[in-house]
């Protein structure tokens, strides 16, 4: 193995609050020479945001190691000139206010909360109809938060694509071309890495599918029985501690093969 | 050919508007012998207000020929002695309040319209993450009002079965239960009916898929290469008034079985 893919919200911290040993068990990747990213679809903090509310938390990370879905948003509408309307939570707008978003010709949907109100939803709608390209902001379908399970961003999307007939593009995970995106800018390839996250159809099912190893954990949007919703092997875990210690045993373990902790997923 | 099934909005009237020649047709219909129903998923007006708005715009329908999802979602949870969570427009609250609706486990989604708030989808999701039913009435995408497309339910409830990873039980078109349902009160096969509508997936895929014939007229919300959007055979036509043309020329040519409107469609 040689790369790690780490999901952020659920797996690292729940809320404001540190994951009991996440802190200990980044750093010990860190220093074990895999190369880390970590992989968000959040879309309610800017990048410079998560960066300052991990490093707050105590967590190591080096700005290059992580990678979001609404950067790699933006990087598809600027790559082809094209205006957005914008369907996304107010607090991630500055990364978008570079783009010209007059008379749009295209639809950005990320987890816009509140944001999702008829009025807004028929906007994009419209805009789909009339032929205008749907990106969508990860597929997530929910997340957990002050103990209360939430709707991100998928079920928004999968509405619009239902009434347009049409299908999103969407940037970030479970998007196969997202994984092949992060493991080709770090030479990486996908039977070498392994995706560690507690949603099993973003993480998980996404990871397998693009050919990455993967491990769920019992902790953030996990819900009892979410294992057997998906097909492939995986390891499922209580925590990214146990996760990490898995990861760095096997990697330790690479003279004795038979040891393999993906055999019981 | 023995029933006639028609759709209202879009067919019969657009907006406040009767279409030209409708009201003839119908009342020619009405005179053909042949069985009529009016058969909506409209979620916006009550089964009262329907047949109020119909007569004042000179059509002429008896009670029972109306059929409405609204009134078939309400039977089905009374049924079940179900509570349902009722995510509906406000104008059709009436039609539900027999129903205990406290302390609900089971949902019911309609055209909600400006209902449809991030926090009343949470809430209908939620419900059923923890195992309630979804009741959706139809599973239309979307209808024109105002010269403007607008969501209907069906995207909606589809955002919710997403994230809940449920499958809803749909009332109304384009279920097959639904039509078979119809076509039972009236003692028809689905071979001797046919389904006039506006709407190529949930007027003609639904009706061709539970068996009836089909007319897609190309008024309302119709839109140009809507008949290429799905398989199948069925007639095209300009307008409801051509359609009952067709209909009812099919009906006295009887006597010469080479012409058949629905081999051209």
């Amino acid at each position: 193995m040689k790369a790690v893919f780490l999901d952020l919200s659920g797996v690292l911290y729940i809320g404001q609050e540190a994951i009991p040993g996440a802190v200990q068990a980044v750093a010990r990747l860190q220093r074990s020479g895999l190369t880390l990213r970590f992989v968000t679809n959040t879309s309610r903090m800017t990048r410079r945001q998560i960066l300052d509310s991990l490093r707050q938390l105590d967590f190591e990370i080096e700005d290059a190691q992580l990678v979001t879905a609404p950067l790699a948003a933006r990087d598809w509408i600027q790559s082809r000139g094209l205006r957005p309307y914008c369907l996304i939570h107010d607090a991630i707008r500055e990364e978008f206010a570079g783009l010209d978003q007059s008379d749009p010709n295209a639809v950005i949907i990320g987890d816009a909360a509140d944001g999702f109100t008829y009025a807004a939803l028929n906007r994009a709608f419209e805009l789909c109809l009339e032929g205008a390209p749907l990106v969508g902001i990860g597929r997530n379908r929910y997340f957990r938060l002050d103990g209360r399970f939430q709707l991100d961003a998928g079920p928004f999307i999968t509405a619009v694509e239902y009434a347009a007939d049409t299908e999103a593009v969407i940037v970030g995970k479970p998007s196969r071309a997202f994984f092949e995106q992060v493991l080709g800018e770090i030479g990486c390839s996908p039977g070498d890495a392994v995706m560690v996250g507690d949603d099993v159809h973003g993480d998980v099912e996404g990871a397998l599918k693009a050919g990455l190893q993967a491990v769920l954990v019992r902790t953030g949007k996990y819900r009892s029985g979410d294992e057997r919703r998906i097909d492939g092997e995986f390891l499922v875990v209580d925590s990214v501690v146990e996760a990490v210690d898995a990861l760095l045993a096997d990697e330790q373990a690479v003279a004795e093969p038979a040891r393999d902790p993906f055999q019981s997923g």
